[in-house]
């Protein structure tokens, strides 16, 4: 092996950087040569490389986003175009390849490594929904984006005597909300993997204006429904001053977290070791704080488990 | 005069409490008593009155929001009412009063001016919307916050190759629009006061993409249209993928810049030297970078110009 | 059991406070009373004692530094003044007691448990120093800070082509060191866990000026010598501009990240737990990313153990 | 006039990259085109251009630092110097230069003036001690990262009922230490350009802990003394816990806070159009809130003159 190629694809995410960097520092350390892909398989396919070295990397550890460019190319699902990509990577003379990026991400991944290209892939979304990983490169700094912003809103909340219902990122995952709802101090937190009693969470926020507290908030997952419905089904059962707030869009982005950028460094570390061993077709995770591999087949079956004892915690916070 | 009263009216903004700590040691250090009306004018009716320490705002110079609340009160335009509120002051031995606020506020200070109770308007809100005066408290924050939550969507713009059009606070007025648009580097800037060119504006945009530009950014005053409705006109003049974003209520809370904390200092520290000189009715504002006060009735009649060279020198570094 | 204590001990730490609150809200949840103790072990020998209820934390979690105060009080190591302690505990009827703090705090907690009271130990320093947990709060903070001061100073050093040599907490623990080594992408880490080689470090900063890269990053742990010590010792090895910078206490303070929020919640609640099954002379931590509890004499013979992979990752990312 | 020039000299500051684009996109807005000269004077004495377009600063707004780098050169004080750089300003084609830089590079631009090569200088330092100015690009993010950092050291020292004494930048100039010093709350404020009266000091910070204050702080400029050494000079007359800290670099580093990018963009704006009417030797400053000039010849004599207003508010916010 001589040369690896790198791309990220999907939503970007922080620390997508941090592991681009740590790919291609690794990589030549061990003496091998790094080609960025931009704007992820389709420039693949297109042919889109530029290489990278050390010092091209020295100021992104620090940057959200990616600079590699990432794009949606639903046509990497037809097996001719992923034909046509590894034409272009053995074109190039690169042997292997590493990318970032979510769900959709591993299925080119591993159709690269079926076309002889070993393929390692890295878990690289803000919304920690991949299987058999407890932590996803961006996670820690998209709830941390969204903890900053409700911090905030508590302070006008809290000035008015008013609830606020925050839509945080997470489809059909509710690992954000339920971290960020933690992190808030809400007085409730839905999310889409759990029922949820609107009555009692009107409940819980009345007792809490009748007990002395300044402000209510509940954080919800944006899969579960918009927080302008959630406000109106919530006004229902009580008649404090509520309002609606969608985080949106910022939280994709900003410099990462501490976290992200240690979990992402050693990410892309240790997928630059398992190529070196000739590996490919494996998806990187992290399970009980270490960092794992999976066959990446096993994803697709598999079903990401979030820490649901965090709403259990915070249940045993409210009064009842 | 022995005994001053502090309150807070309206929307609350970064510095209120920063300003509430001026009056209360400046007052203090004068030998004079404070009292802080908590609920703004509907606190002062009902008497809800709490005696103000120089410890007890030792930890709020750092804090979003007002620690003394706010609160709506329509009802303090009746003359019955306003005397309902004076009475309640002397009964308490208060002989001045000052209020942090918006527009309506100032209707309450004069109102207990003319009833005998000397009291001098602040200006404090985010959207810097007071006539004869540059600055009000809370305007620096709230556009602190809109540049970093702008500065984390750039990165996520950029990654995907984007156009972002962000809504930020300002009804009737586009100061925060104007100010975070030329920090954020946008590549137009919309506000109520002024005209746009939507196909120009997509023809600016479209020429970014066009020169190597990986991202597009129109930053919005919410009182011109919501940001998805700009996107769906701007979508009929440009190809560009477009998004729409609503920065939300975070403009209004959030730890006070050192702009807001400084001036919202000054101007307390200045308000409680007013009133020991026997003056009332006045609104404390901010001209050529100096403290000023005028007549709070002229503040009725006047209109609030804001710093429209900032849309010339943000047009004059467009291409065209 | 009908009334718990809490106090925090040693050094304060973010999310010292959400530990409280959690504590505190876990504790009414269960219909307990809870006493917070002021002033640690001192505070709690002069019965310095106030009643918290569920609002009384409710705008604590994002609040750094501990509401509750600390206090060194080495004469908690005498057995007379442990029983005074006992003693008032009893008088207030408090029954089990939960301490935040560092490696003295676990003395008093043992000593307590010994005496009747039930007491479990929290682990609450910046540190991250403690036997059996991988984790402590306010670590994540303190690295945090550090971090974003370095990315600061990184700008600088880039503008000057300077390297900096930058001095962080930890006296005989390199956690703080080797995670904010890391995320701030450092040359070298140096940590008193481990030799280091002063001309290796000098020459992988030489090349790096050498192959162009604009700046030079060592992050040095306060225990192994001061930064203008390492400074002068690698300048006879390098030629380049080099500059010695210590960050200080601010490490300690700050709004607690999300990591220590919620990790702070969880411990909190598990602790009242614990104590609810009747449980004490315990530790809580945090070992393959789950909650856990040793017996507290374990700790006192027992040794952290850093996650060392750090250095050897970055040393993998140098040239050579 | 087809092409100007533009360099960073003397200590970087968050907002000289703002300025930059401004200028770049200025410039180019009317035709122009612009050539970045790399590390300040010495760069430009060695030829070391690079051509800048629109698009080449499109990411710095935000970014703290000088990416033209900055550097020494005394040497540029020589006649013969002198005249080497506007040889080779002519040899490039490059009619006219903007200089962004502390005190020592006005001289540069008015001798480039003087042979032929009309340049204007902006007031680019954190310092904020230039004559006739009462704004420098960089002064108000320094003060940022100041105040932020003395908000966590706060937490701090409350926690543990102490004194900090904290080193702000400031070698001849009190500013930072003034702005800061109000923005934190400090119970005293130490400046070059006042005298102080310890004893006093020492009697606030004592009475504040009678009085229930639960920490001191002292905001000191790092030209009047050592926060070491003015601790040990204070305990003589208070019997506190005291601390001394010394902020450090990283003030000079960090995204750029809006005022300064708004003002940045502001001023390079300016320096283009006074290049376009034929102008030279110029300082751009700020005086009552607007952009000015004045001959760069006035300044050698000028004296800054700092808001010593700040000191008395703070002053008259004590007891006594």
């Amino acid at each position: 092996m001589k040369r690896i190629g790198i791309l990220t694809s999907g939503g970007d995410a922080p620390g997508m950087n941090a592991a681009i960097r740590a790919v291609t520092k690794t990589a030549i350390h061990h003496g091998l040569e790094v080609m960025g892909i931009r704007y992820g398989f389709a420039g693949l396919v297109a042919g889109d490389f530029v290489p990278l070295t050390a010092e091209d990397v020295d100021h992104t550890i620090n940057q959200g986003g990616t600079f590699l460019y990432s794009a949606r190319y639903p046509e990497f699902a037809q097996e001719n175009v992923q034909k046509k990509g590894a034409e272009q990577l053995r074109k190039h003379g690169i042997d292997a390849v590493i990318v970032i990026g979510g769900d959709g991400s591993y299925h080119g991944a591993l159709a690269l490594t079926r076309l002889g290209i070993n393929s390692v892939g890295l878990p690289g979304t803000i919304d920690n929904d991949i299987p058999y990983t407890e932590y996803t490169i961006g996670y820690d700094s998209a709830c941390r984006t969204a903890m900053d912003a409700i911090d905030k809103i508590r302070d006008t909340a809290s000035s008015h005597h008013r609830v606020f219902i925050v839509n945080v990122m997470g489809r059909e995952c509710g690992d954000i909300a339920m971290r960020v709802g933690v992190a808030s101090g809400a007085d409730a937190i839905v999310v889409p993997e759990r029922d949820y009693d609107i009555k009692k969470i009107a409940k819980t926020l009345k007792q809490g204006f009748a007990d002395g507290k300044d402000h209510g908030l509940v954080v919800l997952a944006e899969g579960v429904m918009s927080a302008d419905d959630f406000r109106k089904e919530l006004l229902k059962y009580g008649d404090f001053d509520a309002r609606a707030n969608v985080l949106g869009h910022m939280q994709r982005g900003g410099s990462p977290t501490v976290a992200d950028r240690v979990n992402a460094t050693k990410m892309g570390n240790y997928a630059v070791n398992l190529l070196l061993d000739g590996k490919g077709g494996l998806a990187v995770g992290m399970e009980n704080g270490k960092l794992n591999t999976h066959d990446i087949l096993d994803l697709f079956d598999g079903k990401h488990e979030g820490d649901y004892s965090l709403l259990d915690v915070n249940e045993e916070m409210t009064k009842d």
